[in-house]
């Protein structure tokens, strides 16, 4: 690793209690073929619900990269423009996490009771058409109680209808595909939550992160958020992660906000490592 | 109706027992402003279900026509090419049906034993793209024990959720947008139950013809048709019919088969009325 | 109006040289059959290009409002719930357009030089499926030379392949749809534009507000802006109306993030006449 | 080859003055895991434009098969259920093909002139959205002279601006994604050809036979046919063939009604391997 050091990725602070420690350990490895620039999205969110102790990025070849903040959630994109050959990107965080009390009460709210800033998200985005599924989720959920229940019966349906399938979708596939053909892989999972809770008028996002799971080679990992008692709940339909322990990069209406990696020229992938171990719960 | 004579319409022969008599009467007017080639298709199927028993067309115009026969089913297309200016077709016809004595017993076939001529009816078409909803099908009906109440099964669901929508679908919809959006007319529901019974293996085609209902204005009426116990078995998930009663046209693999009009050139549609008559069960 | 007071509509400061003077006055009338939730986006946008000299918003019935802005791009959406019965809602504003100087030499820039808050709009979204055209734009505009003249020239296309016909396109239709069916309304026009653009690695939005032109009814209208030079540049690809001449009310990444109304209810429109006049350009 | 012995294939009389000869040699090879029906479609078609001067059909594992011809089109499909293992088909056959006389002044013909057999190659099917493209068709080739320089100059289009790229598209492929994704295979070449031609009012159909090209590897060939001057003639957009030497299986609508094998049942494909070899113009 010839050039920009790796920080020591020592915890700068005692965790408070209760918290839980992640260490990630992330290597993307692409052959570029002519000048291609990227732009990553792989450090980890830095927030109140999960704060970054240290972190470094580092690039296999000596080139000038930028970070910047998106003006809303805060997440950090990485651009960098590689040269022709193999371009190797290293990222390593150490991220204390707060335990969240997940309230299987949680209200839904009226949209007349929604803030402002959550609004846009019940609109239909490029992945999630919930204008076209708008009869098909009153069918399955409309009959149900609101409230945390109902999208935890709508992660229910999908676990239950949609295949695990890797290789069944691409790039295009939206949820109105992946309802019709019931397979997909994560972020096609997340995608038909958002798209049923939008639907039925609850506000959901795209969550993005790191994730342990047992069987599936290292990915990066996708769920989905709704709005419920005056804040954020993650679901996970896959039921491959434990949502509590998802580091979470970033959130965005669907995967068109939040790709990882978005290429601009001539690259191929060679490798993607992201790897998420659990430090401990440190003790006071 | 200076034109073509128009016969008649007395049973040219005593009913058989327990057969059921229609008439049709079915005006189609168009307003026509440049020449116009017309493919008709509203001849009653004249076969051993059911016989005509005398019939006539004309046209409000003296325009010379052709009448041809599909080489393997049977049904009659009428071509004819108007002029501009108003044009309306007559079609009159009286018809004696055999009773149906639906096997409610009726079993599947598996592939192997299906008769050659009813293998293509299971292949996906313009309008049912079994290809794409396997999985939902299988989901849905597949752990149904296979016969007749596993077609009547897919019937039902159909009409339990698909909204009758009149203006909700138009020509180039497919069963696929109907299985999203939820809403239909008596085709799309048709279409649907197809791309079901295909996507199982069963082999369905769609039927059309002439029926009685109190509600929508007068209409030709589509149904689907299951290949069980070793014949065709009608079934309307409208339930808006009599499938006993209806006087059949054509039957084809969707819609695209057996439109009851087909236009080249600019006509617009003024008013249809197909309308259908049961003039009792004729005693001997 | 017998509710919130309408403001009296005088420029509230001498404008100045060459600025041009519009008069917005905008009618939205409704049928609401139950509580319903609206979310209007028809305050012309107040920035440095274009200045609200006085605005006022009422509707005809006493109901409480809450207007707020998007945190980045500033435009104003105004929330309100409607009671059962007949919903108006009058929106007034005087409003200063600065000239705009187009350069017709302006460049495209390589993505590496693009700032950071333009780079998402280079993504698909909803209505913009850049990842599904990119080989077509490219064999359409690929050869031309890069900067204003090709955005041009995609504008022109556009203008000369889609035709524009009322009823042709609903509120599903995506840039892709109306490529394959070269038919839309202003919104797909500006949805094609925007898809080539992205397609092409040039930042492209839409943009809203109130346009005269002569023969359609009263309607919002919807424009393409491109990312040349260093700043966003108009461009009307349906050429009804004097880009120079719109009077802004959003821009963003399409018709999903800036509708003029977004309804939360069972309500139906009855009218709408978002009327614009210019008052001519004041002399000092 | 230890089940049915495979004919001698020697011509069976004197080749006519200027045919051409061509011997056919087809392995298809599967992994079956459990019993799979499979239809085949790999004989040559026997009938006036070629004749089957001798031919044999056998199987690695003694199976019961059943040869059918299609009613209409006379192509002969081979059902057969295979059980679990290995299962693989040979066909030979040599192929008398009469010489094709291009008419390069052959006219399009009218649709009142059209006979009733070819009427129904005007509608769209599965893979050819004609209804989709119509104003594509126009815009594109509606103001060219109709007749075979019309349809050469679809083939042309498609063959500019169509890349050929395997793995670009898959058995659910439409024409119309092809028209927007810019991409696909032989198949996919020709469902375009269809689509644009049936768009303008040409009948136009698939064929699918025995071709020999240099680069590709081995597989089955798909070219289409436009009604012109009263007969069907060959277009292949790939310019991979030479359309005068495909050794014809079938024609039909699209490749639904000609895949070269359907399964039924859980089998993987090994290997397909269909040889072409021109054996000479035999002298008298």
């Amino acid at each position: 690793m010839p050039v920009s050091a790796l920080l020591p990725l020592l915890p700068s602070a005692a965790p408070r209690l209760k918290e839980r420690v992640f260490r990630i350990d992330c290597e993307l490895s692409y052959e570029v073929s002519a000048p291609t620039d990227f732009v990553f999205l792989v450090h980890a969110l830095d927030d109140p619900e999960q704060r970054i102790s240290g972190e470094s990025i580092a690039f296999h070849s000596k080139v000038p990269f930028h970070v910047f903040a998106d003006p809303t959630q805060g997440h950090r994109f990485t651009r960098v423009r590689a040269e022709a050959g193999r371009f190797t990107l290293l990222y390593r965080a150490l991220v204390r996490k707060r335990p969240f009390a997940r309230d299987l009460q949680a209200p839904e709210h009226p949209v007349h009771e929604l803030p402002d800033h959550v609004l846009h998200n019940l609109a239909p985005t490029r992945y999630c058409e919930s204008d076209h599924l708008g009869r098909a989720a009153l069918q399955l959920f409309g009959d149900l109680p609101p409230g945390h229940p109902r999208v935890q019966a709508i992660a229910d349906w999908i676990h239950e209808h949609i295949e695990y399938a890797i290789g069944s979708t691409g790039p295009t596939t939206t949820a109105r595909e992946v309802f019709v053909q019931r397979a997909g892989v994560c972020r096609d999972f997340a995608h038909l939550g958002i798209t049923f809770c939008r639907a039925l008028n609850i506000p959901a996002r795209l969550a993005v992160g790191y994730a342990h799971f047992d069987e599936p080679p290292p990915d990066f990992h996708a769920v989905f958020e709704a709005w419920l008692g005056g804040r954020w709940v993650l679901f996970d339909p896959t039921k491959m992660s434990q949502v509590e322990d998802l580091v979470r990069i970033a959130s965005g209406r669907d995967a068109k906000d939040v790709a990882f990696a978005t290429l601009f020229g001539p690259a191929r992938m060679l490798s993607m490592n992201p790897q998420i171990e659990a430090v401990g719960r440190l003790k006071l």
